[in-house]
């Protein structure tokens, strides 16, 4: 995961609708190994402080960033030499392409939809993959395609000054408190 | 998938809060293998009805329903020999423990918690599970957890009777319509 570069690129947040949704995909991104997320849409400052909330507690520095123009960071980074995969239950299954998007070994540009997604984006996209053909959720999905890219490694992260931590309980909570 | 049944127990749903966190979770629950779910707290049509149009248009009989008594469906599943998995990030890792549960062969609950989880939850539950330490959500915690314990076969998984059914794609979208 060191390395290799994650972002997520969120498409057209709504934040009466997506607030929970949205802050949800964006910790699942930072605990299963992302670097940092873009969304466009509207600005949603509660979003951003709860990550931020979270990493002040928990560690690492996820970042999250506004965007106002997906097409302009699309063809950014992908003339910055970077892969973009499109996370659509229309696209090739993941096991069929994953292996290859990983032993690419380079930066990734996860990009997950909103409500209706423009067929820019499936151009755009170098890959459009499906994590299974079903309706279910945009969070389950990018889950299960960074434990594939990352193998399983995503679980034991580590996050850089975290000021509390999970001492791991067959029962119970057991949580440590550092530099108090 | 087919033989063990492994079913959702999501405790204290609260509709204004959380309907579309639950939709999400139970619609991962039916793409990623999972037999049904149970939820405690406030009854909630829009959820179920959500669920049941999936259901409709994309196959199989994935059933929801509102219970009272989680503490009662939480006894009554251990005194019929299934297994409960409480999903928690204080739990012992997932890697730690998945292949033992899998091995057990038994019929499984997987408890959700809602926004405070009551101590009993821990005590009852044969498994208390993390997906990571971090904290991140329910939704891709359930995905990596029914990930692992159906080893990926859960990803093509095909559900009975449906009416549309997705054609993989490398560019845009492909549906068939079945039985019009």
């Amino acid at each position: 995961m060191k390395g290799r570069k994650v972002f997520i690129l969120r498409l057209n947040h709504r934040p009466q609708r997506d607030k929970r949704v949205t802050t949800h995909l964006f910790l699942a991104a930072r605990a299963l190994g992302a670097t940092g997320a873009f969304y466009s849409g509207e600005e949603d400052e509660k979003v951003q402080r709860s990550v931020e909330k979270v990493n002040k507690s928990w560690g690492g520095d996820f970042k999250i960033s506004h965007i106002a123009d997906w097409k302009g960071k699309m063809k950014e980074w992908k003339r910055k030499g970077g892969e973009i995969v499109h996370l659509t239950m229309y696209g090739l299954p993941l096991r069929q392409v994953i292996d290859r998007i990983r032993s690419l070994q380079r930066d990734i540009l996860i990009v997950v939809g909103g409500a209706k997604v423009p067929r820019e984006v499936y151009e755009l996209a170098d890959w459009n993959v499906s994590v299974t053909s079903q309706p279910h959720s945009e969070i389950s999905a990018l889950a299960l395609f960074l434990h594939e890219l990352f193998e399983g490694k995503e679980l034991s992260t580590s996050f850089e000054d975290a000021k509390v931590i999970i001492i791991p309980q067959a029962k119970g909570k057991k949580v440590l408190k550092l530099n108090p």
